[in-house]
């Protein structure tokens, strides 16, 4: 694989991805001499999606770009107003921030605090946007689940901590590059699941995302959370995510079959003897097809046939049929055949075929079936194995289909239902204030699941004897940290009494990752973080793993935290 | 409004926006001696979304952005081989393409072509890849809906023609670019005809998008479909959307009511007076607020009351509360009173509530009786009629609710149910060749839903005397202008038998954008399709209009498309 090659990622080139309300609060909290105040966020989902029990932590990477270049003042405009140097961290990202283009008048763009300024109010002190000017993330500390581990609600996937302003600001660009990252490999991961470990998934889904990001962002997530390749080849430019694909049904139709290629023949895979016309030769192995599956030989059509023999001259040692541009069993499938079996006499094999309409499974197993009366036939065993990808709309469902028990698919493309998610289209994070000045805040508001925990915290995942997970810890951040093979007493969420658990491990869960703007380590590559999702699902039992009615995983307050809550609940009171 | 400012957009930077089986199909096109055959694509959708009976066309500016900038040479590599210089448009955007950061390390990004090279056989033609470096845009014709257009199922929003090779890897970013932006512009027109014109609506979806360019995605075509504003700040800065949005409630709960502002003085609204503290005339107000309320003095939260002194003394002129972080009707209530009742002594007028959880209708009622009453007690007229502000998960049947006559609600917030169109998260357009060398070119699998319609064609609107929609006539481009008052034979699609029907006005539908890579004229404002949309649905009848079980709007051939279409059939029968 690759390495990525995109440090920065499209959201580094924003600064201003934030909400409006986020500008004005920075006002509001500037005017009230609070800026600069010690503050600490969490950013964390309430529900599992896609009614499982559990979801994949994602987004990391592209959180610690973002802040990384995260910086309000312009590339042209003057240094930080004190003086001080900009401290550059030891695994800091060394490029300037990228420019935009100019404007097609010729003009420079507003910088970012001339927008900010133009939609706030006019009168407002000159030295609000001053102080924006000068912010970075050089005071921003970050811990978080490394990508690719479970999440459950309530955990924190992000803990953020640095002066209030700059850290409320931060809410918007942190929920955008995590929601929806951790929401697309939480969905790939249960694609992977319902199909097991043998089939191949190509997550081939970019014209159906929000743009051309959100469709990165969703091949880099989709392959993260357990695909084998994506379409995209941006993905592959900029992230390392391997690319497959082979063509599609116009360059079938854009052949009649009365063209000419400029150069028929085909020199033999050994690279010795004399080429051959492989459209000549495939028309003699088309009358042998036919003949055994008692074709007319009119039946194949000859433009789809001229256009396997092109893409085979082209592609001899990758050569794939799409076989449904007009008629499967009539013309795609013979079609192939004349195409590979004269390839075949060159010692070229054919490498797939796919199918992208009809009963996928059905005629799955009817081609393999002629693949192997072929195969016997003309005494070529190669052609029984030759793999039959499929797409077409392919959810949950009809994959659980495809996957099943004799299944002879043996790769998968999915787009729609990959990047778009249908099943739940959004993963509703949320970042709460828990502390500020040091002191707890929660949210108390009379929709008791919109109510928060209060506090700087610090995370655990309890395992049992036999490295099952058992459950979740929160604690607050001074507490000691549970220790292995002790009897713990602890609070579930929402019960009137607590319970107790003796772990056999405890892992801590949130890593150091960003401190005061210092990247602490370099980041994982993308496929260690898709190898640390598919060993956490492994860890997972299967009451939990289970995609449809699963066995809630428990997230549980340690006997403080839940006091802290409680005192809060009554402090609240009239 | 603010000009656009971002007139390359991301996509713009990414030539590589692209599957890899278009990367292929070039190469087998290339080996075939085909790649500059003139062909010709059309993009259409074949169902209407969300079960309604239209769509609006949107993403038409972005993909003139991408296909202005679409180079696969690299800015620093060798200019085009022949020597010959790039052509110019008359509205050509004249600066460079962005350049992507160099990798961690510092080498430079391997080119487009180099990385495409990286993934096809080692043994690929180099001549293929000087080719390639040589591709632009300046060869390719596009015809178009205009944005903000109503589209129906099967015709055109985009026709797209030119070198085979170069208009084939235009597929996906074209449905990239074309999909997403007409699914949610579509949406955001429903919920705009759910709202009625009467009430703002509010975009603030950016954390639930997929990335940050999902996000401006969103928010710039649910502008287009017909909402007000939006809280993405990035949709303001570069695409002119207008941008609104107030406070959170990490706002109101990092405030405990200790903190002392630096300033609490605040000079009158007309600016002739001493200031006043606001914070102590707020106090004096909620005494005479609870006793009117019937509330004792200890229930209003003093963290809550602080943080809106504090938002207040920043935006005296726009203050807006969030009611709900405690108790709207206890505390959120009685000290927005408080604060917005002493800023009214000071000449200044509060600009809204919002409320974000629990029964949204219901609390507006009662807010609003609350202003009349305390409007009448205190002699504050204003007060009976500031807007009320909602939000929390909104979706179509939640503001059908909202809006219902006599509601009280003004203003609406809709996040995910706007960008992620969870009823249907995407539009499925497709990309299908339909002429190759002046020839018609048809996909006749055994799918009847997957059959495409063949040949070059124009596309004409057909409307009553009154001047509504009556249907969509696809002709082949050669065919007369249909004219009006003359009687028409078409054949509606899938019909044994023609109908007729004389249009009394004939509208051309699509318009010529691209002419040779030369942009063809300026680029219509966002504002602008953003009129365009609310005057064609004005257009449509409200049988068409309406959202659920709607008529279907007809899309018809002409008889020479017709004969077309069952000639290619009945030749690709064996």
């Amino acid at each position: 694989m690759a390495a990525e090659r995109d440090p920065e990622g499209l959201a580094a080139a924003r600064p201003l991805l934030t909400d409006l309300y986020q500008a004005t609060m920075a006002l509001g909290y500037w005017r009230a001499g609070r800026a600069r105040d010690a503050a600490e966020f969490e950013l964390f989902f309430r529900r599992c999606p896609f009614g499982g029990a559990f979801a994949l932590a994602a987004g990391l990477r592209d959180c610690m770009r973002f802040l990384r270049a995260f910086r309000l003042r312009d590339a042209g405009s003057p240094p930080h107003p004190t003086g001080a140097p900009i401290p550059r961290a030891p695994h800091a990202l060394r490029e300037p921030p990228p420019r935009e283009p100019p404007t097609p008048d010729g003009r420079p763009h507003p910088t970012n605090v001339q927008f900010l300024a133009s939609v706030l109010p006019p009168d407002t002190d000159p030295a609000f946007f001053e102080h924006l000017r000068a912010l970075d993330c050089s005071e921003v500390t970050v811990r978080a689940l490394p990508e690719g581990s479970l999440a459950f609600p309530g955990v924190p996937l992000l803990q953020v901590s640095g002066p209030l302003l700059v850290v409320q600001l931060l809410e918007t660009p942190l929920l955008c590059l995590v929601s929806y990252a951790s929401l697309v490999a939480t969905n790939a991961a249960r694609l992977r699941l319902i199909a097991g470990p043998e089939k191949r998934l190509l997550e081939m889904g970019l014209r159906r995302a929000q743009g051309p990001d959100g469709g990165l962002t969703a091949s880099t997530y989709s392959y993260l959370g357990g695909f084998d390749s994506s379409s995209n080849v941006l993905a592959g430019q900029l992230r390392g995510v391997p690319v497959a694909g082979t063509l599609a049904h116009s360059f079938i139709t854009s052949f009649s079959g009365s063209e000419l290629p400029p150069d028929p023949m085909l020199a033999p895979a050994a690279g010795e003897g004399p080429g051959v016309d492989l459209a000549a030769k495939a028309q003699v192995w088309l009358e042998r097809v036919c003949a055994h599956l008692g074709l007319g030989l009119q039946e194949p059509h000859p433009g789809e046939r001229a256009a396997f023999v092109a893409y085979a001259l082209a592609f001899p040692r990758a050569f794939q049929g799409l076989l449904d541009s007009y008629s499967v069993r009539r013309s795609g499938l013979p079609n192939f055949l004349a195409v590979s079996l004269a390839l075949g006499e060159l010692g070229y094999r054919a490498v797939g075929v796919r199918l992208d309409s009809g009963d996928l499974l059905q005629q799955a197993q009817e081609i393999r079936q002629v693949f192997r009366t072929i195969a016997a036939q003309f005494q070529v065993p190669w052609l029984e194995s030759v793999p039959i990808a499929v797409s077409n709309n392919i959810d949950e469902e009809a994959l659980a289909q495809l996957a099943q028990e004799g299944s002879e698919v043996n790769v998968i493309g999915i787009g729609t239902s990959v990047v778009t998610c249908p099943q739940q289209p959004s993963l509703g994070c949320v970042y709460k204030l828990v502390a500020v000045g040091g002191q707890p805040r929660m949210k108390l508001t009379e929709d008791p699941e919109k109510q928060t925990l209060p506090g700087s915290k610090a995370a655990f995942r309890l395992l049992g004897s036999d490295g099952s997970l058992l459950m979740d810890v929160l604690q607050l951040a001074e507490e000691p940290v549970p220790q292995a093979g002790q009897e713990l007493r602890v609070w579930p969420r929402g019960a009137q009494e607590p319970c107790t658990v003796r772990p056999a491990q405890v892992e801590p869960l949130l890593r150091l990752c960003l401190q005061q703007g210092q990247l602490c380590e370099p980041l994982p590559s993308l496929a260690e973080s898709r190898a640390l999702a598919q060993l956490s699902l492994s860890q997972l039992s299967p009451a939990h793993r289970r995609l449809w009615n699963p066995a809630q995983y428990q997230v549980v307050l340690s006997e403080r935290l839940q006091a802290l809550v409680d005192s809060l609940r009554v402090g609240a009171s009239p």
